[in-house]
């Protein structure tokens, strides 16, 4: 410190030791939050890309850096690792993790087959470990709202759900658009729905780079009744993030885009009125008011750490747990197969979620 | 004439009269382009229901009404018959129009089935009389602009097309959603692409009226390369019109909700780069203007009933002719198809068109 | 009638004789409204230029036809006159009518001049006939729900009111924007504020005619404390007519051009806390639902003919009364004034209206 | 360093030292962007408040921190100092930088009068020391982009501007709405349109906090003929920022909040044909494209910290000197006394800016 000038303590009050593992394009934004959250004391950001490290040591020159993973595996001080490489990395580096006895959060899709999801749920079990997926929306203000309004029966019985997420890029070289953005479109539909399909049925195609799919049509149907449409793509003029929730009471717009109203309430339907004299039943249009409730405006992602961390502390079952991965896992390899042989996938055995 | 006011000739400088067959729903809008197109002498309106007759008599009170079709079939002077009935009718009053020697224009879509489609295709070759069918946005400005677009290359090569209409109700009691609603966006495909589709996919759903789907995904691929998709319900919070089209080169989204700016062309796109060393191409992506090019600004419908009376005075081809009628109607036999076995369904021979 | 065809009766079961005076721009759409309004029963159409006449006849046939406004006068059976002619007239044709003892509904803005509409309201109260305004804004769904919420004290104390109605055209050749377009905003104001301005101020330019104001900017003060601001403008890339209303409760947005959402309320505001030790309040601020109320959807202008027939049959005072005319038109008077000498301008004594 | 983990060096290849001075609300985002920014050396950050500096140290542990501006002053390897201070404190923070040879950056606005900033650009000149303030807006991309537009004579004369800046919040305790916000207009309005204007009238007024207006209603005149108003408001239910400005050519409007298209070109206006016959010139209405133009993407903040340092090492003259934060001032000070005394304020010699 030069003289002249003051001199304050890094300090923080946290108690929980956690690396970060990849540190390409998303890690940085688990480094920020944990950076901010009071629960984390240590933090060890590791990538085998030294010059991703040094980039990152510019703003964060307090934390540690390593691009040995087996470093962060060893050092027994390090309570959790949040995995942030490429899908098919996923497995390998949790199940490392999981094994050196920490506590484990895996970016979503959890891993890249419904198998690998199995036996690491197995390992955690086995080790009495956290493994938290990360299904950033299961923490958002709005999506909670909405999962908040169904339970609350604002909408009646729900009839369907269509959501469409595009944008143009990023092209993943490794993944297609289903397995980048479709993740966040299931792990909602099955929070809100507390069920996961029964059948799906998907078609998509690959323009710009052969063999990855960039543009897919996803239509599912569940056992309960609820039909859902999930349009996913990279070749889009505009970003859109738009999820419509119709039910026989109420319908519903969630618009992530929308800063203002993210969540807007139709008081709108159909109702039957009694046959006048014989003959058919007469249909009305009810539309009354539209309601944009408030809500809270925390960040998603600062939630997830937060869940994370609190999980790992009190040995909690994390609402997006490996089972919650498992889900999406599945359903993505039924979407894939059926855009493979342009079928109707049967998706095994739907689950009805606690 | 009360004394002391003045008297206008109620006269028209038109030469063909016409006949419009069903005045409930649609049939009043035809009513109302004929009265203001001056190529129209005559005007009957024809329904079975003598309290609609009167009901329009109250605004048109110069034309001609009458409950029995069979008057009008019988009277040499009327040139032409628009029919406005139920689907289910089309057929039947069209096939019998064309047997008492009159050009026939009938509403979207054609008819009930795609062999009575192709039967009055035949009826009208034989006499030698113009069949059209109502194709609305085949005569739109935004829809014209957008094949204008496409036959100049703007978009480069065309990936995809993604439509959304949807709207809360009208719940028809005789068709679906589908023979409701997709006949707009099946024909503004068709004509866009000049192609049909080759395989159809459809997930479906009867929410308001049992067996009456009200929810449709249909999904189609085209021989070309091309896939679309669209969407339409009655059972939604907002009305939706809104066509996506993705190219090689620009991007277009087509908001028939926007007065002011229907058609917005996105210079955006993905190029490659060379490699620079070795290895892989590099991804760009390209986000230049946006443009919304002035649009005429006529009415579609005035524009098809305009249409239809030159095509009946010249012997010219409909645009929308009978076989552009046959091709709506066999991709809907196709998606009902598929709505009832879940599985895709091959449409057949797929065309290229003229 | 030709033979073969069905007859219906032209009738209607209407009690009350109307003729519109000017049949240019506006003048059919009141005639439009009368046809379909069950009150009315005989319809005569009164214009100098009879082309104007001809070109109504085509639409409704079965309407009287005059160019002779003395026709009108001395036919007894009028009872009702309806001026649509230019503003510059309004006071000699509606004149002429109350001294024939015909009931007088007078387009806005009421007259040329304050005086004008001062003897006008003298007139009609000596011949205890009705004298209407025509501010429709006064008969629209938004509008009257807006003046229900305030008055419910859903907003708090009102603070200030922001509105802009710009368009590109029409440029009028004997009227200034302000007089073509402010009375909207000022009879919306007086209804909802129940007060009209103490002082005013406007800067204002005539851009495309020399000597005819087609932007104003005008500023308003209350003796109550509210301020207003209301932006005219016939030189505008986009229509705007969009109305902000700020409380010390919540605050509202009323943007005529939304289909589906007119009126939005947002909970919002600022609050004050107890100072925590000494010293100042402390601010915060509160964000809660954003609500569209349900509104009703019949169109205005009908709902102002309905009202002015009800007021000639019942006698009863009609909302848009001359008083009201006579407010818009003083403050018309004032805002001239003020664009002409740059200064702020008193409107004289301000009234709070009942 | 921990033992087993990597090490960075810290350093920047910069040759600037800065002093920001004043780290509340605003001073964090210029620390932000000397950080990233590659001609800055050493940051040193100064408040009053050490409670401020502790917290701004947590995210930069590694810039130098003071609470005693004396320190910066005297340190003479300090080359610059920008000043992030409440407003009625610019004038004697500037003052004693500018007095200790350092280059000087100050807030928007300049100082709390026009006499202060006479005073501090006579400093400036004394010490051939750069000065510069902090009009954000003339480094903004669509910004500039307008003026080039302008320049290009794309909107042919301008006619007129309208501006609308307002949300909710944040009230200051020491400035009026008028002196927060109006200095972004205003300096986008200068720069734009290379004048000042010559008369203002201004209505405002303070609901929340007693003395402090928070609504604002701005009309300015210019010797050009433009006229401008500006509607500034801590009291809105949605915040607009957005400017419209109409030629004689085409119209344009800029919409800050919307984040695909900023900038609209509109290809309209009122155009003259020729009189027919004798009599009147026509006027009609032209409707063309709509054009978004690409912009560059850079964050405005960014650009202007860099042309402050460009401008320290090369001597160059800043775009916004202090010419331009004087004029600035002088407007707030007529538009203060206009509101004061409710009459039109002239605003000395206009300046036609180079």
């Amino acid at each position: 410190m030069e003289r002249g000038f003051l001199s304050f303590p890094p300090g923080s009050d946290g108690s929980v030791d956690v690396a970060v593992v990849g540190c390409g394009y998303w890690g940085p934004n688990l480094v920020r939050n944990l950076v901010e959250n009071r629960t984390c004391r240590r933090i060890v950001c590791c990538d085998t890309d030294t010059d991703k490290l040094a980039r990152l040591s510019k703003r964060y020159p307090n934390l540690l850096y390593t691009s040995d993973y087996d470093e962060v595996l060893k050092d027994s001080t390090i309570d959790a690792v949040m995995v942030a490489t490429p899908v098919s990395t996923h497995y390998d580096v949790a199940s490392r993790a999981l094994a050196s006895g920490k506590h484990t959060f895996i970016e979503k899709p959890m891993t890249a087959t419904s198998e690998q999801s199995l036996k690491l749920m197995e390992k955690a079990a086995a080790g009495r470990l956290t493994l938290m997926v990360g299904h950033t929306f299961e923490y958002s203000p709005p999506v909670i709202k909405i999962r908040e309004l169904i339970e609350a029966n604002e909408l009646g019985m729900v009839y369907y759900v269509s959501s469409v997420r595009v944008n143009l890029g990023l092209h993943q070289s490794d993944i297609s658009v289903v397995w980048d953005l479709a993740p966040h479109d299931l792990s909602m539909l099955f929070y809100w729905l507390k069920e996961s399909p029964s059948r799906v049925y998907a078609m998509g195609k690959a323009y710009v780079q052969k063999g990855i799919p960039d543009v897919a049509f996803i239509s599912m149907e569940f056992d309960s009744g609820v039909i859902a449409h999930v349009q996913v793509s990279w070749l889009s003029p505009s970003k859109i993030r738009r999820t419509t929730i119709v039910g026989s009471g109420k319908m519903l717009i969630y618009d992530d885009t929308d800063h203002s109203e993210k969540v807007k309430l139709f008081d709108k339907g159909v109702d039957f009125s009694e046959p006048q004299t014989f003959g058919e039943f007469q249909l009305s249009y009810r539309s009354g008011d539209i309601v944009s409730p408030k809500l809270a405006t925390y960040e998603p992602l600062q939630a997830e750490v937060e869940h994370f961390l609190h999980c790992v502390l009190s040995g909690e079952r994390p609402r997006s747990d490996g089972a919650s991965g498992l889900r999406v896992v599945r359903v993505l390899e039924a979407v894939e197969r059926s855009m493979a042989n342009g079928c109707t996938v049967e998706c095994g055995q739907p689950e009805f979620i606690g």
